[in-house]
Protein backbone atom coordinates (compact mmCIF):
# COMPACT_ATOMS: atom_id res chain seq x y z
CA UNK A 1 0.00 0.00 0.00
CA UNK A 2 1.19 3.61 -1.01
CA UNK A 3 -0.92 5.58 1.36
CA UNK A 4 -2.55 5.24 4.77
CA UNK A 5 -4.94 7.97 5.62
CA UNK A 6 -6.05 8.66 8.89
CA UNK A 7 -9.67 10.59 9.63
CA UNK A 8 -12.51 10.14 11.71
CA UNK A 9 -14.44 7.04 11.19
CA UNK A 10 -18.33 8.51 11.56
CA UNK A 11 -17.56 11.70 9.60
CA UNK A 12 -17.01 12.87 6.90
CA UNK A 13 -15.62 16.19 8.32
CA UNK A 14 -12.11 17.89 6.88
CA UNK A 15 -11.25 14.94 5.62
CA UNK A 16 -13.62 14.32 2.87
CA UNK A 17 -11.92 16.32 0.19
CA UNK A 18 -8.74 13.90 1.03
CA UNK A 19 -11.70 11.00 0.73
CA UNK A 20 -12.38 12.04 -2.57
CA UNK A 21 -9.81 13.07 -4.26
CA UNK A 22 -8.07 9.48 -3.39
CA UNK A 23 -11.37 7.77 -4.91
CA UNK A 24 -11.18 9.84 -7.71
CA UNK A 25 -8.06 9.10 -8.60
CA UNK A 26 -8.46 4.92 -8.19
CA UNK A 27 -5.66 5.63 -5.55
CA UNK A 28 -4.61 2.42 -3.70
CA UNK A 29 -4.95 4.03 -0.08
CA UNK A 30 -6.15 2.28 3.30
CA UNK A 31 -8.49 4.47 5.40
CA UNK A 32 -6.93 3.01 8.88
CA UNK A 33 -9.35 4.48 10.87
CA UNK A 34 -12.43 2.47 9.13
CA UNK A 35 -10.61 -0.70 9.60
CA UNK A 36 -11.59 -3.31 11.88
CA UNK A 37 -9.41 -2.38 15.52
CA UNK A 38 -10.48 -2.53 19.07
CA UNK A 39 -14.29 -1.51 18.62
CA UNK A 40 -16.34 -0.53 15.42
CA UNK A 41 -13.18 0.56 14.18
CA UNK A 42 -9.69 1.77 14.24
CA UNK A 43 -9.99 5.34 15.87
CA UNK A 44 -7.10 4.15 18.05
CA UNK A 45 -4.87 4.46 15.67
CA UNK A 46 -5.24 7.81 15.37
CA UNK A 47 -5.18 8.75 19.58
CA UNK A 48 -1.96 7.08 19.19
CA UNK A 49 -0.36 9.20 16.95
CA UNK A 50 -2.21 12.40 18.81
CA UNK A 51 -0.68 11.08 21.95
CA UNK A 52 2.79 10.20 20.16
CA UNK A 53 4.90 13.09 22.63
CA UNK A 54 7.49 11.86 20.73
CA UNK A 55 6.38 13.00 17.14
CA UNK A 56 9.37 15.46 15.46
CA UNK A 57 6.68 16.40 12.67
CA UNK A 58 3.42 16.11 15.23
CA UNK A 59 -0.10 16.85 13.84
CA UNK A 60 -2.25 19.34 15.16
CA UNK A 61 -5.39 17.40 14.55
CA UNK A 62 -6.41 14.77 11.70
CA UNK A 63 -6.76 14.50 8.93
CA UNK A 64 -3.06 13.21 8.19
CA UNK A 65 -1.48 10.97 5.15
CA UNK A 66 1.54 8.64 5.65
CA UNK A 67 3.25 8.13 2.31
CA UNK A 68 4.60 4.37 3.08
CA UNK A 69 6.12 4.55 -0.33
CA UNK A 70 7.82 7.47 0.81
CA UNK A 71 10.16 7.31 4.32
CA UNK A 72 6.49 7.09 5.88
CA UNK A 73 6.32 10.65 5.75
CA UNK A 74 3.22 12.03 7.72
CA UNK A 75 1.12 15.27 6.42
CA UNK A 76 -1.36 16.69 8.10
CA UNK A 77 -3.99 19.55 7.07
CA UNK A 78 -5.71 18.25 5.09
CA UNK A 79 -5.03 21.53 2.17
CA UNK A 80 -1.35 19.89 2.59
CA UNK A 81 -2.13 16.53 2.27
CA UNK A 82 -3.55 17.30 -1.04
CA UNK A 83 -1.03 19.52 -2.45
CA UNK A 84 1.30 16.57 -1.74
CA UNK A 85 -1.08 14.05 -3.82
CA UNK A 86 -2.19 15.79 -5.93
CA UNK A 87 0.50 15.22 -8.46
CA UNK A 88 1.29 11.96 -7.32
CA UNK A 89 -1.93 10.55 -8.58
CA UNK A 90 -2.85 12.85 -11.16
CA UNK A 91 -5.26 15.10 -9.64
CA UNK A 92 -3.19 18.09 -11.32
CA UNK A 93 -0.98 18.88 -13.72
CA UNK A 94 2.88 19.50 -13.41
CA UNK A 95 2.55 22.99 -13.94
CA UNK A 96 3.52 25.56 -11.07
CA UNK A 97 1.00 27.95 -12.05
CA UNK A 98 -1.96 24.91 -11.85
CA UNK A 99 -0.55 23.49 -8.14
CA UNK A 100 -0.52 26.94 -6.78
CA UNK A 101 -3.79 28.41 -7.85
CA UNK A 102 -5.25 24.90 -7.11
CA UNK A 103 -4.24 24.85 -3.31
CA UNK A 104 -5.16 28.60 -3.32
CA UNK A 105 -8.66 27.39 -4.15
CA UNK A 106 -8.51 24.76 -1.17
CA UNK A 107 -7.25 26.89 1.03
CA UNK A 108 -10.41 29.10 0.73
CA UNK A 109 -12.36 25.75 0.53
CA UNK A 110 -10.79 25.54 4.46
CA UNK A 111 -11.40 28.40 5.50
CA UNK A 112 -15.31 28.12 4.47
CA UNK A 113 -15.54 24.76 5.98
CA UNK A 114 -14.49 26.53 9.73
CA UNK A 115 -17.04 29.41 8.89
CA UNK A 116 -19.43 26.35 8.05
CA UNK A 117 -18.15 24.36 11.58
CA UNK A 118 -19.10 27.80 13.76
CA UNK A 119 -22.61 27.82 12.00
CA UNK A 120 -23.26 25.14 14.82
CA UNK A 121 -20.45 26.25 17.21
CA UNK A 122 -20.94 29.54 17.25
CA UNK A 123 -19.10 29.71 20.93
CA UNK A 124 -16.94 26.79 21.29
CA UNK A 125 -16.04 23.17 20.04
CA UNK A 126 -16.11 22.21 22.99
CA UNK A 127 -19.38 22.54 23.91
CA UNK A 128 -22.57 20.71 22.80
CA UNK A 129 -24.60 22.38 19.91
CA UNK A 130 -27.65 22.71 22.63
CA UNK A 131 -25.42 25.10 24.41
CA UNK A 132 -24.92 27.91 21.93
CA UNK A 133 -28.15 27.53 19.85
CA UNK A 134 -29.21 31.17 20.23
CA UNK A 135 -25.60 32.41 19.37
CA UNK A 136 -25.28 29.27 16.35
CA UNK A 137 -29.09 31.21 14.94
CA UNK A 138 -27.34 34.46 14.57
CA UNK A 139 -24.09 33.02 12.72
CA UNK A 140 -25.81 31.24 10.92
CA UNK A 141 -28.46 33.93 9.59
CA UNK A 142 -25.50 35.68 8.48
CA UNK A 143 -23.42 33.00 7.06
CA UNK A 144 -26.79 32.49 4.87
CA UNK A 145 -27.51 35.64 4.12
CA UNK A 146 -23.46 36.52 3.03
CA UNK A 147 -21.20 34.13 3.45
CA UNK A 148 -22.83 31.35 1.41
CA UNK A 149 -23.19 33.62 -1.53
CA UNK A 150 -19.93 35.34 -1.22
CA UNK A 151 -18.52 32.13 -1.34
CA UNK A 152 -20.52 30.25 -4.35
CA UNK A 153 -20.06 33.39 -5.98
CA UNK A 154 -16.05 33.09 -6.23
CA UNK A 155 -16.49 29.81 -7.67
CA UNK A 156 -18.63 30.94 -10.22
CA UNK A 157 -16.52 33.53 -11.67
CA UNK A 158 -13.27 30.76 -11.72
CA UNK A 159 -15.63 28.48 -13.77
CA UNK A 160 -16.96 31.49 -15.99
CA UNK A 161 -13.13 32.66 -16.50
CA UNK A 162 -11.57 29.76 -16.73
CA UNK A 163 -10.34 30.25 -20.80
CA UNK A 164 -10.79 26.74 -21.91
CA UNK A 165 -14.63 27.16 -20.83
CA UNK A 166 -14.01 23.65 -20.02
CA UNK A 167 -16.82 23.35 -17.17
CA UNK A 168 -14.13 22.40 -14.76
CA UNK A 169 -11.42 25.36 -11.58
CA UNK A 170 -8.50 25.10 -14.07
CA UNK A 171 -7.51 23.53 -17.48
CA UNK A 172 -9.42 21.26 -19.70
CA UNK A 173 -10.35 18.80 -17.03
CA UNK A 174 -11.25 17.63 -13.61
CA UNK A 175 -8.43 18.47 -10.94
CA UNK A 176 -8.79 17.87 -7.19
CA UNK A 177 -10.65 21.33 -5.80
CA UNK A 178 -13.56 20.15 -8.56
CA UNK A 179 -13.97 17.70 -5.80
CA UNK A 180 -13.82 20.13 -3.27
CA UNK A 181 -16.66 22.54 -4.63
CA UNK A 182 -19.08 19.65 -5.31
CA UNK A 183 -18.21 18.56 -1.64
CA UNK A 184 -19.17 22.08 -0.30
CA UNK A 185 -22.44 21.78 -2.99
CA UNK A 186 -23.18 18.67 -1.62
CA UNK A 187 -22.91 20.03 2.29
CA UNK A 188 -24.22 23.12 2.34
CA UNK A 189 -27.55 21.51 0.63
CA UNK A 190 -27.61 18.90 3.17
CA UNK A 191 -27.30 21.36 6.04
CA UNK A 192 -28.89 24.32 4.60
CA UNK A 193 -31.44 23.24 1.65
CA UNK A 194 -34.27 25.80 2.06
CA UNK A 195 -31.79 28.41 2.10
CA UNK A 196 -29.56 26.54 -0.63
CA UNK A 197 -32.36 26.30 -2.77
CA UNK A 198 -33.02 29.70 -2.59
CA UNK A 199 -29.51 30.92 -4.39
CA UNK A 200 -28.29 28.03 -6.05
CA UNK A 201 -30.28 29.20 -9.47
CA UNK A 202 -27.60 32.07 -9.17
CA UNK A 203 -24.45 30.18 -9.52
CA UNK A 204 -24.96 27.66 -12.71
CA UNK A 205 -21.31 27.02 -13.50
CA UNK A 206 -20.95 25.50 -9.82
CA UNK A 207 -24.44 23.46 -10.27
CA UNK A 208 -22.86 22.08 -13.35
CA UNK A 209 -19.82 21.15 -12.03
CA UNK A 210 -21.16 19.66 -8.95
CA UNK A 211 -23.37 17.31 -11.49
CA UNK A 212 -20.17 16.49 -13.53
CA UNK A 213 -18.34 15.34 -10.69
CA UNK A 214 -21.28 13.48 -9.89
CA UNK A 215 -21.03 11.67 -12.73
CA UNK A 216 -17.98 10.65 -12.97
CA UNK A 217 -17.51 7.02 -12.40
CA UNK A 218 -15.13 6.72 -9.94
CA UNK A 219 -16.65 9.24 -8.06
CA UNK A 220 -20.42 7.72 -8.48
CA UNK A 221 -18.67 4.81 -7.53
CA UNK A 222 -17.89 5.76 -4.13
CA UNK A 223 -20.74 7.98 -3.56
CA UNK A 224 -23.19 4.87 -3.96
CA UNK A 225 -20.42 2.65 -1.51
CA UNK A 226 -20.37 2.27 2.14
CA UNK A 227 -16.94 3.93 2.10
CA UNK A 228 -19.08 7.32 1.66
CA UNK A 229 -19.97 8.00 5.14
CA UNK A 230 -23.27 9.67 5.50
CA UNK A 231 -23.89 13.29 6.33
CA UNK A 232 -24.98 13.61 10.05
CA UNK A 233 -25.31 15.69 13.12
CA UNK A 234 -21.64 14.67 14.03
CA UNK A 235 -19.55 16.40 11.12
CA UNK A 236 -19.04 19.59 9.40
CA UNK A 237 -22.02 19.96 7.55
CA UNK A 238 -25.22 19.96 10.07
CA UNK A 239 -28.74 19.88 9.21
CA UNK A 240 -30.18 21.78 12.13
CA UNK A 241 -33.84 22.95 10.71
CA UNK A 242 -34.19 26.19 13.06
CA UNK A 243 -30.63 27.19 11.53
CA UNK A 244 -31.90 26.89 8.27
CA UNK A 245 -33.97 30.35 7.23
CA UNK B 1 11.10 45.01 -7.68
CA UNK B 2 10.64 40.97 -7.59
CA UNK B 3 7.32 40.71 -5.57
CA UNK B 4 4.60 43.33 -4.75
CA UNK B 5 2.67 42.66 -1.87
CA UNK B 6 -0.68 43.32 -1.82
CA UNK B 7 -2.93 43.91 1.50
CA UNK B 8 -4.87 46.43 3.92
CA UNK B 9 -2.31 49.47 4.91
CA UNK B 10 -3.61 49.88 8.54
CA UNK B 11 -3.70 46.56 9.95
CA UNK B 12 -1.31 43.68 10.76
CA UNK B 13 -4.20 40.95 9.82
CA UNK B 14 -3.33 38.11 7.80
CA UNK B 15 -1.07 39.43 5.84
CA UNK B 16 1.68 40.44 8.56
CA UNK B 17 3.02 36.32 8.41
CA UNK B 18 4.31 37.62 5.01
CA UNK B 19 5.53 40.65 6.11
CA UNK B 20 7.82 39.30 8.61
CA UNK B 21 9.05 36.52 5.95
CA UNK B 22 9.96 39.06 3.73
CA UNK B 23 11.83 41.73 6.01
CA UNK B 24 13.72 38.58 7.59
CA UNK B 25 14.96 37.67 4.45
CA UNK B 26 15.76 41.55 3.06
CA UNK B 27 13.94 40.88 0.37
CA UNK B 28 13.03 43.79 -2.22
CA UNK B 29 9.09 44.12 -1.91
CA UNK B 30 6.75 46.79 -2.56
CA UNK B 31 3.80 47.01 -0.14
CA UNK B 32 1.78 48.47 -2.67
CA UNK B 33 -1.12 49.29 -0.51
CA UNK B 34 0.88 51.35 1.87
CA UNK B 35 2.41 53.73 -1.07
CA UNK B 36 1.33 57.03 -1.57
CA UNK B 37 -2.19 56.75 -3.70
CA UNK B 38 -5.22 58.13 -4.43
CA UNK B 39 -5.80 58.79 -0.98
CA UNK B 40 -3.38 58.78 2.71
CA UNK B 41 -2.49 55.28 0.77
CA UNK B 42 -3.06 52.92 -2.11
CA UNK B 43 -5.95 50.30 -0.74
CA UNK B 44 -7.53 51.20 -4.40
CA UNK B 45 -5.06 48.73 -5.91
CA UNK B 46 -6.57 46.59 -3.58
CA UNK B 47 -9.67 47.25 -4.60
CA UNK B 48 -8.98 47.01 -8.24
CA UNK B 49 -7.78 43.63 -8.32
CA UNK B 50 -10.50 42.47 -6.33
CA UNK B 51 -12.84 44.31 -8.53
CA UNK B 52 -11.56 42.53 -11.68
CA UNK B 53 -14.14 40.19 -12.99
CA UNK B 54 -12.29 39.18 -15.57
CA UNK B 55 -8.99 37.64 -13.95
CA UNK B 56 -8.56 34.20 -14.30
CA UNK B 57 -6.95 33.51 -11.04
CA UNK B 58 -8.68 36.10 -8.43
CA UNK B 59 -8.40 35.94 -5.21
CA UNK B 60 -11.02 35.78 -2.58
CA UNK B 61 -9.24 38.33 -0.44
CA UNK B 62 -6.08 39.96 0.62
CA UNK B 63 -3.24 39.38 0.86
CA UNK B 64 -2.34 38.78 -2.23
CA UNK B 65 1.50 38.56 -4.07
CA UNK B 66 2.61 39.19 -7.46
CA UNK B 67 5.96 38.34 -8.88
CA UNK B 68 7.16 40.74 -11.42
CA UNK B 69 10.13 38.02 -12.53
CA UNK B 70 7.49 35.19 -13.00
CA UNK B 71 5.11 36.50 -15.64
CA UNK B 72 2.90 38.46 -13.11
CA UNK B 73 1.92 35.14 -11.32
CA UNK B 74 -0.56 36.23 -8.97
CA UNK B 75 -0.65 34.44 -5.66
CA UNK B 76 -3.43 34.59 -2.95
CA UNK B 77 -4.09 33.01 0.88
CA UNK B 78 -1.10 34.04 3.14
CA UNK B 79 -0.15 30.46 3.67
CA UNK B 80 0.24 29.92 -0.13
CA UNK B 81 2.12 32.92 -0.44
CA UNK B 82 4.57 31.90 2.08
CA UNK B 83 4.79 28.19 0.54
CA UNK B 84 5.75 29.83 -3.04
CA UNK B 85 8.02 32.41 -1.38
CA UNK B 86 10.17 30.77 1.30
CA UNK B 87 12.38 28.37 -1.09
CA UNK B 88 12.67 31.64 -3.00
CA UNK B 89 14.26 34.20 -0.44
CA UNK B 90 15.90 31.39 1.71
CA UNK B 91 13.64 31.08 4.71
CA UNK B 92 13.25 27.38 4.45
CA UNK B 93 15.27 24.52 2.93
CA UNK B 94 15.26 22.62 -0.25
CA UNK B 95 13.72 19.90 1.45
CA UNK B 96 10.41 18.52 0.46
CA UNK B 97 10.06 17.39 4.06
CA UNK B 98 11.17 20.58 5.67
CA UNK B 99 8.55 22.33 3.10
CA UNK B 100 5.92 20.02 4.06
CA UNK B 101 5.86 20.73 7.74
CA UNK B 102 6.85 24.08 7.75
CA UNK B 103 3.67 24.14 5.26
CA UNK B 104 1.81 22.26 8.03
CA UNK B 105 2.64 24.46 10.74
CA UNK B 106 1.59 27.61 8.79
CA UNK B 107 -1.66 26.10 8.37
CA UNK B 108 -2.34 25.76 11.87
CA UNK B 109 -0.92 29.10 12.69
CA UNK B 110 -4.08 29.87 9.70
CA UNK B 111 -6.40 28.25 11.36
CA UNK B 112 -5.43 29.75 15.04
CA UNK B 113 -5.52 33.51 13.21
CA UNK B 114 -9.52 32.55 12.00
CA UNK B 115 -10.32 31.54 15.77
CA UNK B 116 -8.47 34.85 17.02
CA UNK B 117 -10.87 36.95 14.86
CA UNK B 118 -13.61 35.05 16.11
CA UNK B 119 -12.98 35.89 19.82
CA UNK B 120 -14.46 39.30 18.87
CA UNK B 121 -16.55 38.60 15.89
CA UNK B 122 -18.17 35.99 17.27
CA UNK B 123 -21.68 36.26 15.05
CA UNK B 124 -20.11 37.30 11.54
CA UNK B 125 -17.71 39.43 10.42
CA UNK B 126 -19.93 42.07 9.32
CA UNK B 127 -21.45 43.08 12.11
CA UNK B 128 -19.69 45.55 14.39
CA UNK B 129 -17.72 44.07 17.79
CA UNK B 130 -20.37 46.21 19.65
CA UNK B 131 -23.38 43.99 18.07
CA UNK B 132 -21.71 40.76 19.24
CA UNK B 133 -20.21 41.81 22.47
CA UNK B 134 -21.74 39.07 24.72
CA UNK B 135 -21.53 36.19 22.15
CA UNK B 136 -18.14 37.39 21.85
CA UNK B 137 -17.20 37.45 25.54
CA UNK B 138 -18.38 33.35 25.67
CA UNK B 139 -16.36 32.79 22.82
CA UNK B 140 -13.30 34.22 24.40
CA UNK B 141 -13.87 33.05 27.54
CA UNK B 142 -13.81 29.29 26.35
CA UNK B 143 -10.55 30.57 23.45
CA UNK B 144 -8.61 31.48 26.80
CA UNK B 145 -9.04 28.47 28.54
CA UNK B 146 -8.88 26.05 25.85
CA UNK B 147 -7.52 27.14 22.87
CA UNK B 148 -4.58 29.10 23.31
CA UNK B 149 -2.60 26.43 25.97
CA UNK B 150 -4.10 23.94 22.69
CA UNK B 151 -2.19 25.51 20.41
CA UNK B 152 0.82 26.87 22.23
CA UNK B 153 1.19 23.04 23.80
CA UNK B 154 1.39 22.08 20.02
CA UNK B 155 4.26 24.51 19.23
CA UNK B 156 6.16 23.62 22.25
CA UNK B 157 6.25 20.27 20.84
CA UNK B 158 7.73 20.70 18.19
CA UNK B 159 10.39 22.74 19.69
CA UNK B 160 11.05 20.10 21.83
CA UNK B 161 10.90 17.21 19.43
CA UNK B 162 13.35 18.90 16.98
CA UNK B 163 16.12 16.85 17.15
CA UNK B 164 19.01 19.74 16.49
CA UNK B 165 17.71 21.43 20.02
CA UNK B 166 18.49 24.40 18.05
CA UNK B 167 15.32 26.55 19.32
CA UNK B 168 14.30 26.66 15.98
CA UNK B 169 10.56 24.61 14.84
CA UNK B 170 12.60 22.83 12.22
CA UNK B 171 16.06 21.89 11.88
CA UNK B 172 19.42 23.77 12.60
CA UNK B 173 18.02 27.68 11.53
CA UNK B 174 15.31 30.07 11.44
CA UNK B 175 12.37 29.19 8.45
CA UNK B 176 9.22 31.24 7.97
CA UNK B 177 7.22 29.55 10.82
CA UNK B 178 9.17 30.66 13.54
CA UNK B 179 8.01 34.25 12.53
CA UNK B 180 4.54 33.38 12.38
CA UNK B 181 4.72 31.71 16.13
CA UNK B 182 6.51 34.91 17.03
CA UNK B 183 3.57 36.83 15.73
CA UNK B 184 1.09 34.70 17.77
CA UNK B 185 2.78 35.55 20.69
CA UNK B 186 3.00 38.79 19.72
CA UNK B 187 -0.60 39.13 19.03
CA UNK B 188 -1.94 37.16 21.96
CA UNK B 189 0.18 38.78 24.16
CA UNK B 190 -1.49 42.24 23.15
CA UNK B 191 -5.13 40.75 22.50
CA UNK B 192 -5.14 39.07 25.90
CA UNK B 193 -2.21 40.41 28.33
CA UNK B 194 -3.46 38.64 31.96
CA UNK B 195 -4.74 35.64 30.24
CA UNK B 196 -1.50 35.41 27.98
CA UNK B 197 0.51 36.07 31.24
CA UNK B 198 -0.97 33.52 33.22
CA UNK B 199 0.32 30.64 30.96
CA UNK B 200 3.16 31.56 28.55
CA UNK B 201 5.38 30.36 31.86
CA UNK B 202 4.42 27.17 30.76
CA UNK B 203 5.59 27.64 27.14
CA UNK B 204 9.27 28.10 27.52
CA UNK B 205 10.65 26.92 24.08
CA UNK B 206 8.13 28.96 22.34
CA UNK B 207 9.04 32.23 24.96
CA UNK B 208 12.39 32.19 23.70
CA UNK B 209 11.56 31.24 20.14
CA UNK B 210 9.99 34.64 20.50
CA UNK B 211 12.38 36.65 21.97
CA UNK B 212 15.46 34.80 19.24
CA UNK B 213 13.03 36.19 16.63
CA UNK B 214 12.90 39.70 17.88
CA UNK B 215 16.56 40.21 18.34
CA UNK B 216 17.20 38.81 14.85
CA UNK B 217 18.95 42.04 13.08
CA UNK B 218 16.37 42.52 10.21
CA UNK B 219 13.55 41.84 11.90
CA UNK B 220 14.59 43.90 14.88
CA UNK B 221 14.78 46.82 12.62
CA UNK B 222 11.47 46.02 10.85
CA UNK B 223 9.91 46.05 14.05
CA UNK B 224 11.95 49.46 14.62
CA UNK B 225 10.72 50.76 11.87
CA UNK B 226 7.00 52.47 10.94
CA UNK B 227 6.52 49.63 8.39
CA UNK B 228 5.30 47.56 11.17
CA UNK B 229 2.25 48.44 11.63
CA UNK B 230 1.03 49.34 15.22
CA UNK B 231 -1.47 46.55 16.71
CA UNK B 232 -5.36 48.29 16.89
CA UNK B 233 -8.94 47.20 17.29
CA UNK B 234 -9.12 46.87 13.41
CA UNK B 235 -7.04 43.63 12.92
CA UNK B 236 -7.14 40.19 13.75
CA UNK B 237 -5.17 40.67 17.30
CA UNK B 238 -7.78 43.20 19.20
CA UNK B 239 -7.25 44.69 22.80
CA UNK B 240 -10.50 44.73 24.14
CA UNK B 241 -10.12 44.24 28.19
CA UNK B 242 -13.62 42.88 28.63
CA UNK B 243 -12.91 39.55 26.48
CA UNK B 244 -9.53 39.28 28.76
CA UNK B 245 -10.50 37.19 31.96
Amino acid sequence: MSYEFYYWPMIQGRGEVVRLALEEAGTDYVDVAREPGEGDDNRAAILKILQDTTNEHPPFAPPFLVDTDNNNLMIAQAANILLYLAPRIGMISDSEADQIFAHQIQLTVTDLLMEVHDTHHAVASALYYEDQKEESKKRSENFIELRIPKHLAYFETILANNPSKSGWLIGDSLTYPDLSIFQMVEGLSYAFPKAFDKVSGTYQHVMALRDAVAARPNTAAYLASDRRIEFNTMGVFRYYPELDS
